[in-house]
């Protein structure tokens, strides 16, 4: 019901995610290039964009295995003719039927961080699967810790004892590099993370010769070369970028590929500020820290069907839920009346896609995203 | 595809936002009981629950005119049978051809707060609309500052001068309610507002006699019984509260109407910590002060088909997309396994929904959202 009229970006008449696909494919081709040169797998997470044809411009480049964050996403991608499908979210074991019907269709990887789901998994599972033991070498969300030497243990002797389960390798998720700012920090602690890696590998190799390394944030992935006794990465984020990774230095702001079309609805003078039809179920709460001030996105003004690099000074300051409230510097208020439209770059593009469910694309065609919500 | 297979809460298998339908009818009874006792008019905002069975619920105590804040919430809402809408956003003047289509079919009111729009609604509309112009008491977000006369009259001037704008009254917010703890200080803001009204509503009585006062946020029409001046109320919030309503004093955590359900699918017993799966897309990512920390949720423990009262010492820390990090007390850690599932009590259960899309009731029954996504 959001779609618009015509394929002008300026035409759009209610909150509509704009893509450029051109960005987009040039992002997905300039980590798939960078991948080949360094002899690294390449299996993207696809939590970001969930959506089929995104999907194919990743098969052009090459890629034929992903990622995935739920069982919902990996069914919608299995029926999309995805074939090789690695569900990086810990086992639920709640959802053994659906688990089920997806190994019988796919080559499936599932991410094992406790021998209680490790046991499930062996008892109820009906095909095989492949098990990755997810770590955390300091990103303090999931994954055992890599000192844990006795809790991976446990895992693998339930994995080598099951006919079902075959292990995969360790998986790493170093998230924390999402707190940082530029290349430096960024490398240090992806050097940090191959060095827990590295030990875990040698640890283990003797058992599992043939044991595979998975890493992949956007951050390192994007700026960083040493992939060193990395087998493959699996980064989502860089498809799209957003303000958290230009600010980190991953990309820059040309780099974006997605932006936020909002209506005018009001003019503040007195606050140098603009009211538009943009809130939190639009573009998501998410923040950044920019000039030691929470922000909720920054604006650019859309031009037909391009928008212009970030205007200075201008930011979302809050949003409430079909509000936004956007202060601007006075070169750009002076420019802007009610009734016009402009656009708000993400603070995180894979939020607020999940808000908005599709996206208009600069050749006027409305993409839509894996519908999870029905 | 996100709906469990039998009625009881315990029985989930993936992330359900569960509605307990018993403790909405009795929170929409409350305040329409308020309403009849205070002689002030009920104009319930409609955009927390977004759906036709709970407007059902607010038909069955008497009311008849309902509040939405997007042009596809009021088509929802015509289609279902309501033919009063007050669309509380300033009116979005690209969205001519819906707002006219709207005029045609149903009594609607619009919020404007600039002559600009004023003029092309007077020039565009092909039906007659009642404008309620919205003003700002001191809490920034939209609206006119109460003491701009000028502006104000420049809007009067253009609705008396139209055949298709008639004045309605004022409308004011005073969302900054959300900002304070406990009822007097709730109660010093609606004081204030109250006063800013009064002074507007003498100043133009004269010119409009049947002018009319709107208010309502969920804090005051909540706790404070002083609607004296007030024509009506259009508070959203209460029929489910949340978290932030519970801290703030408008209800207690029993009132609490909704809760995500959550799988479990890891234990950390060295930071006591579980990880479920219920992220920024299930929960929002808006967050509540407790105890000096951002917390985005409370836990409670689930017992067939409800829930129990809030677990002290229990919330979630950390969320990214999909991974919900809840800290819990020793207490409740040692009672949960990989398996369980947990129920999240939202701090914000307006976003909360439209993240969801849906309910599950304690009935057994799945109520979907408007799905202004497609």
């Amino acid at each position: 019901m959001n779609r618009p009229h015509s394929m002008s970006f300026t035409s759009i008449t209610s909150p509509t995610l704009l893509l450029n696909s051109e960005i987009a494919r040039a992002n997905i081709r300039r980590m798939a290039g960078k991948c080949r040169d360094l002899g690294v797998g390449f299996n993207p997470h696809f939590k970001t964009h969930q959506s089929r044809e995104v999907g194919e411009w990743f098969r052009a480049e090459g890629v034929e295995r992903i990622t995935v964050s739920s069982i919902v996403m990996a069914e919608f991608f299995a029926d999309a003719g995805w074939d090789d499908i690695t569900l990086a979210f810990p086992a639920n074991v709640r959802e053994m039927d659906r688990l089920n019907a997806l190994a019988q269709k796919v080559k499936l990887t599932l991410d094992v961080i406790s021998d209680t789901a490790a046991i499930t998994l062996d008892q109820k599972l009906q095909h095989s699967v492949r098990v990755m033991i997810e770590l955390d070498a300091g990103y303090g969300r999931t994954g055992i810790p890599a000192g844990e030497k006795e809790r991976i243990s446990r895992i693998l002797d339930v994995i080598d004892a099951s006919e079902k389960l075959s292990f995969y390798g360790f998986y790493i998720h170093a998230g924390h590099t999402y707190d940082v700012r530029g290349r430096a920090s960024v490398a240090q602690i992806h050097d940090q993370t191959l060095g827990a890696l590295h030990r875990l590998k040698a640890d283990w190799l003797g058992r599992y010769p043939d044991l595979k390394i998975s890493m992949g944030d956007t951050p390192s992935c994007s700026m960083l070369d040493n992939f060193e006794g990395v087998d493959e990465i699996r980064p989502g984020n860089f498809v799209f970028y957003d303000v958290t990774q230009a600010e980190i230095g991953s990309c820059g702001y040309d780099d974006i590929a997605v932006a936020l079309a909002a209506p005018v609805v009001s003019k503040e003078p007195q606050r140098r500020e603009i009211v538009v039809h943009a809130g939190a179920i639009h573009l998501s709460k998410d923040t950044v820290i920019q000039d030691d001030a929470v922000r909720f996105g920054r604006i650019a003004m859309l031009r037909d069907i391009k928008w212009d690099a970030p205007s200075d000074g201008c930011y979302v300051r809050k949003l409430s839920q079909e509000h936004g409230i956007i202060t601007l510097s006075q070169e750009i208020f002076d420019q802007l009346e009610v009734g016009d439209v402009i656009a708000i770059l993400p603070v995180h593009s894979c939020l607020t896609a999940d808000c908005m469910g599709g996206y208009l694309t600069e050749k006027g065609e409305y993409i839509r995203m894996l519908n999870w919500r029905r």
